[in-house]
């Protein structure tokens, strides 16, 4: 059974960004007949960004670390901030094994207040997750501000979306995977 | 005067990176005829990754921002983590005011162990300073770890580079700008 962990890289409470990842990992848990659970940046924001060097994690930390090596399926999602993902979201990969994800797959996410900061879905999000050799579901999931009401998505489309990358994610978890065999 | 501002995003100490950014502000000093201190992320790291709120800074992370926006010309640079700039260099620039570097002028940097990851200075730290409306010089400067010895800069190609980049940032510093609006 495929075990779903979802990142939520928003620093603030309640969050929009959030909700994205609830309802995506909640449609694929649902889907998958597999359990899902949120990691939150925003409430481990303050030990993880004084967390500077490997092998010296905080609890909080590690705990985080062998959930997200745990999971088959990542629903990763950010907040657009300074027209990228948020630094403390990145600063969560940057402390982890680049082996940490071989293999896995990953659905992507972003929110942002207007649809011109879209493509960081691909050109940063993805590329980051790309780098630890994680399959991604090619649609990824974009929402504006206005589609969510009290920090709760309200789109049809969204949620159309979502089921998309859901079986597109359903797809790579249930096909045998090409042997990784890592090199420098 | 132009005022020189270096931003070194490594979270080591010592660093390539930061000898980077020191070489190039000093080049810039003496061209310029200009005063130049560096701000080294991993001297800030465990303030600026803790502070997650806007307005309530720590006196270590306003200092900072106050050179920053003191600044004429900021030269700014990062080790390649993770296919990307670090995660705090990015959380201090998410922190940063949208319209604190309006028109400034900068000089981008990175070092890794690879020239694969050379394309990360246009198509991750470019972008992140554009969003900023700040004039980046073209030539950014990329120097690989094997061109440093006891993290000092020993590579006259690097150099030439650096005095290239210098260049372009003094012809950018010496022409009135486009008088600018800020538009939502």
């Amino acid at each position: 059974m495929a075990r779903i962990v979802g990142i939520s890289g928003s620093l603030s409470q309640p969050s929009r960004t959030r909700a994205l990842v609830e309802e995506i990992a909640a449609r694929a848990s649902h889907q998958l007949h597999a359990p899902a659970e949120v990691i939150d940046i925003a409430g481990i924001a303050a030990v993880l960004g004084s967390t500077v060097s490997y092998g010296e994690f905080p609890p909080e930390l590690s705990e985080a670390y062998e959930k997200v090596q745990a999971a088959d399926l990542l629903v990763i999602a950010s907040p657009v901030y300074k027209a990228s993902y948020t630094g403390l979201l990145k600063h969560f990969f940057d402390l982890l094994d680049p082996k940490a994800l071989v293999g896995k797959v990953a659905i992507l996410g972003a929110t942002g207040g207007s649809d011109q900061h879209a493509m960081i879905l691909d050109y940063q999000l993805r590329t980051l997750v790309s780098f630890f050799s994680v399959y991604t579901a090619p649609t990824a999931i974009y929402a504006r501000d206005s589609e969510f009401a009290h920090y709760q998505l309200t789109s049809d489309a969204i949620r159309q979306r979502i089921a998309v990358a859901v079986d597109q994610a359903e797809f790579l978890l249930k096909h045998p995977q090409v042997p990784q065999v890592l090199v420098a």
